[in-house]
């Protein structure tokens, strides 16, 4: 099975079908959030590391760290952004720019293997983001779009990633060093998004052999209880063969979608996460008694229990 | 695409891979309900009506209604709850007993096509329960099991769900009017229970092509926060191809998954069902403003948009 390794001086963390799905935490990022923007231009990182901790200790496996600031020195501050981080978690980084001059100042300033986010399929980012990945030994998100645009059509975004990868390929990047980003869709705009995306998630999968991750929450922009929407996205994409994603993991109810998701795929193991983060706190005298149903799983259960 | 057709008087269901995904209410069952089953012992079917209007009012599109009270006339008493929830909510019923003569009393007070709940794959209930599923022009569940047990192998149950569709046709009845339950076991008790449901849910719906019911709480039986994890499993098994499901729709959070999983699946035509269940109340003076992005769908999002 394809697994894409990402690390850090002191984590590895591991991509792949028969692991934990990997939760990696978006809230670095200047895009829409003015104050966090004006703060980092000015080079005061606290938010930064306070984001940095904030998602570490809700169980972010990796961590996404933008510098998108517009007039802004991008380069210096994602490099300096991309040591702090590093110096503040032990999380492997996804280092995420548009400018290829910032994404060879982060992996310059970046210990470990990181993922770079990211290409997509048109030629003139190809030959500038691939050499790239290749001269730091990186993973990168491989972006199922070209020149064209992004296709409504999964076939289409389908030879797009397999266009990334055979060019990788001839980079010498290794497919299991992809993480195709197949685009999310908002389906109040695209009814079928959902639909479309698990057809493209299983081909990805299956055929061509590759981890995948997403923007996950674009998929229920512009509609209401848009969390409770993405606790059912989530899971389904997971079920359909999606590996990671670039998340919030402040928000409980994505966490707990996950989490429920790993121990429906069997990747957790013993149902031990699931139950260590639900356990109720057991009564004095019995510490560790509560779950253990679980745990053991031996018990007789009728079915259709009512619960 | 297979379309099983249940029906009451007023009512029209249609479990199928392209419709809404079809909940089942649970709640008129008095197993475990020690008190429901001493009044339906003794004629009090009091509970059971308002069982029935909580759940239709949830938003089940069908009700089960089951009288399996040990040493009661259960043929009688189930006869005369599917007589009074039928006077009681619109909704077409599926009628479960693991006694034929039940069955067919259940049957013979039925007005409309019902679901009979159920057969198994063992000779001797194929025999008595078939020609009564075909006299009486219902459908049935078909449940994965035979003379052998359950088999912890996806591959024996799918061949145990063809040969039902195959006897089944023997007596006149077609593929569309069997709908398999896969079996749902405790995911704390075998860990790849989910990931074998996922599998097996692929091949019935690709490759017998019927629609599949099951008891989903089974799945986190054991488990802490049982009713989180159910809120992944149901659209997980919605996504690989689970098209109903007999459940509490008065469990608030297995609903939103559903609803959430019938828009990822595009069967939310304008997520209008979803739109309508969430949407926050207009202030005054701006009515029908609330949810308006995601119905005219058209607005620029941003990728990775935070919320």
């Amino acid at each position: 099975m394809t697994e894409t390794v990402i690390t850090s001086e002191k984590r590895k963390v591991i991509i792949g079908f028969e692991h934990k799905f990997v939760m990696i935490g978006e809230r670095i990022n200047p895009t829409g959030r003015k104050l966090l923007a004006e703060e980092m231009a000015r080079g005061d990182y606290s938010r930064v590391v306070a984001d940095a901790i904030a998602q570490f200790e809700a169980g972010a496996q990796m961590l996404d760290v933008n510098a998108g600031i517009p007039l802004a020195d991008e380069p210096r501050i994602l490099a300096e952004c991309v040591k702090l981080v590093q110096e503040t978690v032990p999380l492997p980084l996804s280092i995420d720019s548009s400018i290829v001059a910032a994404l060879e100042a982060g992996l310059a300033a970046y210990k470990g293997k990181a993922l770079v986010n990211s290409v997509t399929g048109e030629e003139e980012r190809l030959e500038v983001v691939l050499p790239l990945v290749k001269k730091y030994g990186a993973a990168v998100v491989a972006i199922s779009n070209d020149e064209s645009g992004i296709s409504e059509d999964p076939d289409v975004r389908y030879a797009v990633a397999k266009k990334i990868v055979e060019r990788a390929a001839d980079f010498g990047i290794p497919r299991e060093d992809i993480v195709v980003d197949p685009l999310v869709m908002p389906v109040g705009a695209i009814n079928d998004a959902g639909r479309k995306l698990i057809y493209l998630l299983r081909r990805l999968r299956e055929e061509l052999k590759v981890n995948t991750t997403c923007g996950a929450s674009n998929f229920s922009f512009g509609l209401p209880n848009r969390r409770g929407l993405n606790a059912s996205f989530l899971p389904m994409m997971i079920g359909a063969g999606m590996t990671s994603a670039i998340m919030n993991p402040l928000h409980a109810e994505d966490m707990q979608a996950i989490l429920g998701a790993d121990v429906v795929m069997g990747n957790d193991p013993n149902c031990m996460a699931w139950i260590k983060k639900f356990r109720e706190p057991a009564p004095e005298g019995a510490a560790g008694a509560a779950g253990e149903g679980g745990r053991r799983g031996g018990r007789e259960s009728r079915r259709r229990a009512s619960v």
